[in-house]
């Protein structure tokens, strides 16, 4: 274990992409879709060793705490913490470095996410653990980056100068810019341009470090902030966080902090990261069969092509069908073409405007 | 009502072309696919007022009998027989009209399906009313066929020659050949000829004229019949028909007797006719929406074209597909391309080899 080493898992989510089999009750975080652990519960396993469990937080929704206590057992139950609504990523890193705060002044903090994949633990451990080196004591906040694999207009993009000067394995660059979800063309540019990374939302720094550049980027989150730090583990803390949240503006913490800082460092990650953002991205984690059609629980396919099917306690039979995705979950069966998976969050919003289908499920 | 009109319905089946919403155990003349009653409901209303509900025998499977009788309930209970084993429809025929031969030596039989949509319900009993006036105390043999709306590669062909006289309003025209399912070339030649109609399956018959038919081509199923007749009603007549059945082969009425049979008559069937023989074929029963996708039960789709949706007390999502039949029924959902469907019985017949699947429908 690293001394002062505090991570805050932020596991929010309204379990639109992955619906039917996700639902706003078990969004991502909850569900086994690779292995026999939830999200969370690889997640957690990712910091084994390296950060204690009792200075593991997780910010979640507040009508998800249970849930989450269920799905993490290895965590103290006061350590998953719930907000009263979703206010972005700015709002749950001032909340959990405010209750790392609480704990430990001089603390530094891991910030991450609680429903990507990382492949190699190893090097994942290796890279955070050189990162905690470089932030302690010192004032700069440290994004993870990934170097891009494709032209993705998926993701944000942060654009790295220099090096500094590290002694260990993983490489530190000094961050020049954040870039917000880029175009076809401009993400072909940053693919060939070779210094861009992809933002994987994984953070590094210094409670303090944090706490200063709330202060000059967005105070409003650092008043919020202090505010609550002598509140953690009192009877008064969840109205008086309801009363804060509710004055907040939702905003991520790229928008009101990294891209407006100067004070970055890029470690690159090297270890196989995914945030498996949609159905056709998790069927990237299994073989396919001879046809290539990845089936997560029983199918019978008579000619039918590089389908993903999740079936899980029941049948699906293909029949002449290529490329889509089908899910069967609750009392709902989606049927999607892969290339429109995206579309699956418009049509969670639709069922959720007539109000009644998601009962169903 | 007509005198001495007998009806006998044939409704067998194996619940293989609408699986997974028909099974074994729910063959399609039990499913509610058009309106409120079972397919084998709508067959026995469109006798009404032409055969007395005391003479329509339904033959089935023997495993079906207390659920036929449930679905016929207008039918006296003994009037419901089961066939040990099926046969196809030479060992139904000859067994129904053995049936209606003890009760009526001297009636007049019509054969139908329990699994077909009739459109024109007094057009068909104008049809069937004057076909009983024609093979009353004759020794012909009739049946009703189609004009071919589409050179269908699906349906055997009756090959017409002269009109028979009559003074209704159907067209009756001698009967000179059967032919099986043509292949593509000659199913648009026997379009074009004008002279080739579909066969449906329906057959009249005075009970002499029948067995004089199967004494001259298909002796052993007169013997059967022969032996059945005495035991109708009586306990010996399960056991019985048990051991005729286990010796006798599978052949259809068409190949073992009007295929070779010189006095046949058709009668042409100008009452909207179709068998329902796919998905599809029941998808051309409803309007579609604006895009055209034709829905029983609840589905949201995005972007989607041409598909059936049967998804009832379920939710169905589509996003960018078209021309598919997606079905949601038991444990089981299938997704097929529509111009595949005839492959439904295959896949069937491959899960039940694998033994298991059935048992979670």
């Amino acid at each position: 274990m690293i001394e002062r080493a505090h991570a805050v898992i932020m596991a929010g989510g309204q379990g639109e992409r992955f619906w039917p089999l996700s639902t706003s009750r078990t969004p991502k975080q909850f569900l086994r879709l690779i292995g026999d652990k939830p999200m969370l519960g690889l997640a957690v396993g990712y910091l084994e060793g390296l950060v204690d469990p009792a200075r593991i937080l997780v910010i979640t929704r507040a009508d998800l705490v249970q849930a989450t206590r269920a799905a993490a057992p290895e965590l103290p139950a006061e350590n998953i913490i719930g907000e009263p609504f979703g206010r972005d990523t700015a709002a749950a890193c001032a909340l959990g470095t405010a209750l790392v705060a609480a704990r430990d002044p001089d603390g530094v903090i891991l910030v991450m996410t609680a429903d990507h994949i990382i492949d190699d633990i190893d090097v994942f451990q290796t890279t955070v653990s050189e990162g905690f080196g470089l932030v302690a004591g010192e004032s700069i906040l440290m994004t993870i980056g990934m170097a891009p694999s494709f032209a993705s207009t998926g993701f944000g993009y942060i654009e790295t100068a220099e090096a500094v000067p590290s002694d260990g394995e993983t490489t530190f660059l000094k961050a020049v810019r954040f870039v917000e979800k880029p175009d076809r063309d401009t993400a072909e540019k940053y693919l060939s341009a070779g210094n861009y990374f992809w933002n994987s939302g994984m953070f590094l720094w210094s409670v303090t470090a944090f706490l200063r550049a709330l202060q000059t980027h967005h105070p409003r989150l650092l008043q919020m902030a202090k505010r609550m730090t002598p509140l953690a583990g009192t009877a008064d803390f969840e109205d008086r966080l309801k009363a804060e949240y509710d004055r907040l503006e939702r905003i991520s913490v790229d928008y009101a902090v990294m891209e407006n800082a100067d004070n970055i460092v890029m470690a690159r990650g090297a270890f196989g990261w995914d945030d498996v953002g949609s159905w056709p991205a998790l069927a990237n984690h299994f073989a396919g069969d001879a046809d290539n059609n990845v089936v997560i629980g029983t199918c019978e396919a008579l000619a039918s092509r590089s389908n993903l099917v999740v079936s899980q306690g029941r049948l699906t039979a293909l029949i002449g069908v290529e490329d889509l995705v089908v899910v069967q979950a609750g009392n709902a069966t989606l049927v999607c073409r892969k290339d429109l998976a995206q579309d699956v969050k418009r049509l969670v919003h639709r069922l959720r405007s007539r109000g009644s289908y998601e009962d169903l499920l």
